[in-house]
C-alpha cells in the first residue's frame, strides 16, 4: 500500500489473514471486491478463506515463522481467530509491521481476567469479578452463587463458560486458570459492531439482539434491529463505542452487552474482530462489518452503518450424529422464501455443531423477519455422508 | 449437483463459467456464497473471476477443446460474454449437459439482426429494422434517415453501432454485415433485469434508467429506480418478462428499452446474461443479480427482487492517455462520501475507458444518490503507472 496523497496503485492494499475460518472468507469476499489482495494463514489447506484468497501459507497460528512470512508478504495483517502467538506478532509490530488490532491489545483480550481488569480500569461497566487461577469450592462460594465461571484462555462459541447456580454445581466446575463473574439475570443479550480508524473516528452498527438456545449459551438467532427503546438503543451503542475507545483498538470490534432486568447494561465480552452477530450486515447495511474493518485497517474511510432493512440471522450448524462430506438438506424449500439469503463457508467436513454457514433473512417487519427465520430453521439441516 | 429431494452434497454445484471477466468476478463471489465451486475458462491467466474461483482453464472462448474441458468437469456452465463457439456448445448441450442460457439462444443473440426477428415473430415491439448485409448507400437512403447501423456480430459497448442523421452521414458506416434501425428519440432509456428458472418462473427487477454520455452511446450513470410513473414502470417489467418469455431464456437477462417521446416502450437490445445495469443490485436489492442467475441455472427457486434502498452507479473507466497498472486516484475521498461502495475488478493493466471497476451509491434519496455519485465521478480516477 503506496497511496501518497489519495493515489493507489492496484491493489489498494495486500492484507494478510492470521485464520482461514468464514471470518477470513467473507473478508477476503470484501477485500478483492474493494480493490485489495489477500494472503491467509491457516493449518489446513483450502481452508474457506485460502478458497477465494487464492494466497495461502499453510501454517499454523503459533508458529512464528509463519507469522514472519505472512506479515513480511503484506501491507497489513489483522486476524479472524484470537488464538495466536501475540508475542512474535508485538515483535512484528514493534519493527514497523502493520498489525490490526495491535497484538498488545489482542494480548489483553485473549486472557478474559485481563480484559476484564481493563475494561474495569477504564472504567466501563460489567459484571462484578474475581481472579481464580486455582479454582477452589471456598473461594467461589466466598464470591457467592449464583456465579459464572470463566477461563481465561481458549474459550470460545460457550465453550470455557460454567453457569453456576449454588454450591453443589462446583462439582462441574472446569480446573484451569479462570475468573469468577456475578451471575446476570439479562433480559436481552445485545451486541454492538463498533470499528475504529486509525485517526481514532468511530462508527457503530445498531444494537442487535441475540437470542440464546435456553440453557446452551449458543446463538439461536439474532435480530437486527433489537426490540428495545431509542434510549437504550442509543445508550447501548454509546457503551460499546467507549468501551473500544477505552481499547484504542483499529479495526471491527463485536461488543456484547447484557440488558439487565434492572435496565442497566453491562459490557459481558469484546471480540477483537468481525463477529457472528455482524454477518446479517452484508445483506442488510449499508458497509458491512467486514469492508468496514478492511477500511478502517487500510486506513480508508469508514462506511456508513444504517441498517437499510430488518434482519434476522441464524447460524447453520453441522447436526449432531453426522460426519464427513456435509449434505445440504432443505436448501431449495428454504430459498423459496423471499428474503432469503444463504452462505456455506466451504468446510470440507461437518461435525455436531460445527459452523458450516449461516442464513440472513431480511423483511420491511423485523416480526415477519424473525417468523421466516423460524421456519428456516425448521427447514434446512446439514448433514454429512458418514454417520459420527 | 447432485441432489435428490431437497439434500445437495457439497458443493451445491460446480459451476463452469466462460469468460473470466467482472460479470463473472462477480458471478463467482456469490457462487462461492451460496456454496458452489466455479471453473472459469479465460485466455488470461489470474483473470478478474479466476482470481476469486481458484480454477481456471486458460483458453480462448472458441476453443472446442477448452469448451469441452470445462462443460465437463462442471454440473452447469453458464457465460459472462457473448462472443463465444456455440456450435461446440450447442453439441454439448444436446449430448445432456446443462448449459444455460441454452447455446440456441445464444447463437440467435449473438447476431443482432436474428436477435430482432425473433423478437419481432413473437409480437416484441421494437424499433423497425431492415437487412444490411452489404451497407449500400442507396439501401440505407431507401430505409430512410435518421437511422441507427449496427453490426450484426461483436458490437459492445457502444462499438459496432452509428447513429446516421442524413445521407452524407453514410461515409462513416461500417463496412460490414449489419442492420439497420429506425433512430428513436427517445425521453429515457431503461433496463430491465429478468431471471427464468428451469421450471419457467420469473422474476423481474424494478426498471432502472440508464444515462448515457451525450453522443458517445456509452453508459454515465445508472439510477435504481428510474424515474417514471408507476404504470411505465410495471409496464416495462411486463414487457422485459415477456421478452424473456418469448426467448424461453433460463438464467438471468438484461433487457434494455426505450421509452420514447411520444411514451411507448420499446425493446433496444437483450443480453443473456447478468449486465452493467444490474451491479446496482448488490448492494440494494434482496437478492443480486448474480445470485439470482446461480439460483436459475442451478434449478434453485428464484429469489427478491425488491429494491432496500434508491441507487445510483457508475462506471469506474480507465483514463485516456494512461495504460500500465492501474493507480485509483481519489479512493479515500470517495470513500469518505457516506452510502458509496467502491468495486474494483482486479485487472492488471488499464487501457482508455476499459472497465476497471464501478461504484453504486445508496441513499434513501435518489436525487442525492445521484448527486453524490456525481461527486464521486468527479474525485475518483483510473489512471495508469504508464502514458499510452
Amino acid at each position: 500500500m503506496s497511496a501518497t496523497d489519495d493515489r493507489y496503485p492496484y491493489p489498494v492494499a495486500q492484507i494478510g489473514i492470521i485464520g482461514g475460518g468464514q471470518l477470513g472468507r467473507m473478508l477476503v469476499a470484501a477485500a478483492k471486491r474493494i480493490g485489495c489482495t489477500c494472503t491467509v494463514l491457516d493449518p489446513y489447506p483450502n481452508s474457506p478463506a485460502g478458497q477465494l484468497s487464492g494466497e495461502q501459507i499453510v501454517g499454523t497460528y503459533h508458529d512464528p515463522a509463519a507469522l514472519k512470512e505472512l506479515v513480511a508478504a503484506c501491507d497489513v495483517t489483522t486476524f479472524d481467530i484470537e488464538d495466536i502467538d501475540t508475542e512474535t506478532l508485538g515483535g512484528l509490530s514493534a519493527a514497523g509491521h502493520r498489525i490490526f488490532p495491535c497484538p498488545g491489545l489482542l494480548a489483553d483480550i485473549q486472557d478474559k481476567l485481563r480484559q476484564k481488569q481493563v475494561l474495569a480500569d477504564a472504567g466501563i461497566p460489567s459484571a462484578e469479578f474475581a481472579p481464580a487461577d486455582a479454582p477452589e469450592a471456598d473461594a467461589f462460594a466466598a464470591f457467592g452463587y449464583p456465579l459464572v465461571q470463566k477461563v481465561r484462555r481458549g474459550g470460545y462459541d460457550g465453550r470455557g463458560v460454567q453457569v453456576m447456580h449454588e454450591p453443589a454445581d462446583f462439582d462441574k466446575h472446569l480446573p484451569v486458570p479462570s475468573l469468577v463473574e456475578r451471575f446476570v439475570p439479562a433480559r436481552l443479550e445485545l451486541a454492538v459492531m463498533v470499528a475504529r480508524g486509525q485517526d481514532g473516528a468511530t462508527c457503530a452498527y445498531p444494537p442487535v439482539e441475540m437470542r440464546m438456545r435456553p440453557g446452551e449459551n449458543m446463538l439461536d438467532m439474532l435480530l437486527a434491529p433489537a426490540r428495545v427503546e431509542d434510549t437504550v438503543a442509543k445508550a447501548a451503542r454509546d457503551l460499546a463505542v467507549a468501551t473500544v475507545e477505552a481499547l484504542a483498538g483499529v479495526g471491527i470490534f463485536g461488543v456484547e452487552l447484557f440488558l439487565t432486568e434492572a435496565g442497566a447494561l453491562l459490557v459481558n465480552e469484546v471480540a477483537p474482530r468481525t463477529h457472528n452477530s455482524g454477518h446479517y450486515t452484508i445483506e442488510a447495511c449499508v458497509t458491512d462489518q467486514f469492508e468496514q474493518h478492511l477500511r478502517a485497517i487500510a486506513g480508508l474511510p469508514l462506511g456508513a452503518t444504517d441498517l437499510v432493512r430488518p434482519a434476522a440471522m441464524l447460524n447453520l450448524l453441522g447436526e449432531p450424529g453426522f460426519t464427513g462430506r456435509p449434505v445440504i438438506c432443505g436448501l431449495r424449500a428454504a430459498l423459496a422464501i423471499p428474503g432469503v439469503s444463504v452462505h456455506l463457508y466451504g468446510k470440507a467436513e461437518t461435525r455436531a455443531y460445527r459452523k458450516m454457514g449461516h442464513v440472513t433473512v431480511l423483511d420491511a417487519d423485523i416480526d415477519q423477519a424473525r417468523a421466516k427465520a423460524e421456519r428456516v430453521r425448521d427447514l434446512i439441516r446439514i448433514e454429512g455422508e458418514e454417520a459420527a
